[in-house]
């Protein structure tokens, strides 16, 4: 398609996102769930067409020679499609956030009703790399927070997402959802996204998921507000007075189990007095596990098989078995270390100490502070949120695990008899 | 100064607003108030030292030849004054959001404690124009909700906001208040804003309050997220069901009491089958009010002194004694009318009948939406919020009026007994 083609389709699906979106508002949670019902039916009763049109993607990704871990994410099988159809379901036996008081408010004026309640956003727009199972995450979870979606794939997975969006949009139209509540960006083209990314007057959020690069040129060039993963550099500080038993347990799990994961482990900070009995043993069963020991000095001293750590390795999240160390001298000293190199994301102490585990939880700025427990923890569904859109590490709107409920916002609803201001 | 010069201040501001945010992460609300107070002590001493400053500033206006309208905005007398303590007095006796329960949370993990506290947000930077009083006010608010603040007054009021920020800063930091709490931008020098906000590592959060040009041009050049009162383009609908008398008065209220506010109203819609009762009279009373009026075919068939009303009048805030005026088919026409031109702030509903007031409520895209009271009460201590920064257009974070608690983000804490994922 030609340049202008391209803005001329990209604007008419985000305006019929926008009229799809007005009329969300007034849906039910059970004509919701109706929508989501006959879209895990059409998931079902497609299984087979899906991996078909998924092969093509992945035969296309294979000649092009794509590493075996993209590869391995692009592809769909009969039970990828099963969890999909499974998340769906999940999705549907949600809680509604919608028509939720967010906020009881007492009007000091006589016979004024004031309400905050959760209504949808409006149009969402989704940003993502190679999972296609993605497409139908995103559009189940919009949609049930009364969201009008489009998404956004990665090029290599482009076949199927066409048809995964093409049927459960069908699906859902005939079970009453407006046309346009999801739509698919059909071209691996980058007006596109460029485009869509001025259109603040139909797209009310922008949600990218992706690598670094891709989540901050979106911030870099959106009007719309994005709403967006930041990375994962996070801490475990085992204090003076830590159980070391359970800070070597905790200091494995955070490490070892999906090292690729935004809230895994990537620095540990260790309290001088505890170093001597923890390090030795600690640092002997990472290099069993593979896992690469950037450390101080006094790391080195204590342990084999540590390399010394430079101020970068301080700053990198290494998304792999690798990690750095450092022994300091006081909990200050972790708490300021961490607030400096680290990404706000996840971090913990593991201590006896409660006075300790107050002032850790109180002074690192981080979405989530853990005392006793590995920061892989942070998760939507370990927190009870029923199930997680994503990790946000700013501040504004969300932070930390997102629900459903970061998929709305708020609007006063104000009842009166007649009144007026003077 | 030279830019670099600027920039080189600029920088070493927002670092140290930074360093005193983490430490204003552990002070109480006691210690928060015994600033306040200590602030509110200082104005009261200092009261006419304060009158002195701001005469420089008023008297260079006035030779200036500013407009009658900013020259009052910038001049303070002691009334004002003894306002702004009162002022500062008042947000001492808000209750603290800071530690207070965002969200309760039941995690399905044994032994996993999890909670969503509200937190400080860190650094904010409030970007305003002449009035002084924004200088007091901003910096109390942000410091009841335990933030940092970086003050960018007007150019015209540079005097008096330096000799504010100055003994409320003093006066804070003998009561405890880490320095670099309170920062003023001491010049006018467009470098040191647009410098400001390139510092997203150090600023968490701008606010600018003043001209739509003023909001849009730190819109565009912001890498920091931005909380920004958009326009008020409110309209009241008056029903075919509505009380006539009552449709009458609140016209009359939202429109002509403070025409230059963004919650009065811009634009009146009328049922057709109602018209002709109401719009003969109504016009005269604002005719005799001093207002303008702009209307359809229909308003001018039916009163005197109605203007025919352009496309553009329906787009239009006139912050004015002007008003637009359409007599419209149905409800549906109306919410279609005020999603399409409105600018989503406050919109009215005047009618009886509650089926028509649910439907304007669910559909209206607003950030606050009433039935049978006037736009004009759109306001944080009307709505029970004990104060008001502002009132928000946009739909993340913040939307509608805003209080203290808009002022701050959460952040999960997680206790556990040495839990990991797996």
């Amino acid at each position: 398609m030609e340049n202008n083609e391209i803005k001329q389709a990209v604007l008419i699906k985000a305006a019929a996102a926008k009229e799809a979106s007005l009329l969300l508002n007034s849906v039910t949670a059970r004509q919701k769930n109706d929508m989501l019902a006959a879209m895990a039916d059409a998931l079902e009763k497609n299984a087979k067409e899906i991996l078909f049109h998924n092969e093509i993607d992945v035969e296309a990704a294979k000649n092009a020679g794509l590493s075996p871990v993209l590869i391995d994410r692009l592809t769909l099988n009969q039970s990828r499609v099963d969890a999909m159809i499974r998340g769906v379901k999940d999705v549907a036996a949600l809680p509604d956030p919608v028509g939720t008081l967010a906020e009881d408010l007492k009007s000091p004026v006589k016979d004024l009703d004031v309400k905050k309640i959760r209504v949808p956003l409006g149009v969402i727009m989704m940003i993502y790399e190679a999972r296609p199972n993605v497409t139908v995450d995103a559009a189940a979870l919009c949609l049930k927070a009364g969201n009008a979606v489009i998404l956004k794939g990665g090029s290599e997975a482009l076949n199927s997402n066409k048809f995964l969006s093409k049927i459960i949009s069908e699906a859902g139209v005939k079970a009453g959802m407006p046309a346009g509540a999801v739509q698919l960006i059909d071209t691996s083209d980058r007006t596109a996204v460029s485009e869509l990314l001025k259109l603040d007057k139909y797209v009310d959020l922008v949600i990218p998921r992706g690598s670094e690069e891709l989540v901050n040129s979106i911030r870099k060039n959106s009007l719309i507000p994005v709403l967006s993963h930041g990375k994962g550099l996070c801490h475990t500080y085992a204090d003076i007075d830590a159980n070391l038993d359970m800070a070597v347990k905790i200091a494995i799990d955070a490490k070892c189990r999906r090292p690729a994961v935004c809230n895994a482990m990537e620095a540990l900070l260790v309290h001088k007095d505890i170093a001597p009995q923890i390090l030795p043993k600690l640092c002997e069963l990472y290099t069993e596990a593979g896992v690469e020991i950037r450390g101080c000095k006094i790391t080195s001293s204590l342990a084999k098989n540590v390399i010394p750590a430079s101020e970068e390795d301080y700053n990198t999240e290494y998304h792999d078995l690798k990690i750095s160390m450092k022994v300091v001298n006081s909990l200050e000293e972790a708490i300021t270390h961490i607030n400096k190199y680290g990404s706000h994301h996840s971090d913990a102490i593991i201590t006896e100490n409660k006075e300790n585990a107050d002032r850790f939880l109180a002074q690192v700025d981080s979405s989530a502070v853990f005392v006793n427990a590995s920061t892989r923890l942070h998760d939507g569904s370990v927190f009870g949120l029923g199930c997680e859109i994503g990790i946000s590490t700013q501040k504004l709107h969300a932070r930390g695990a997102m629900g459903l409920k970061e998929l709305t916002t708020t609007k006063y609803i104000v009842h009166g008899k007649g009144n007026v201001r003077e």
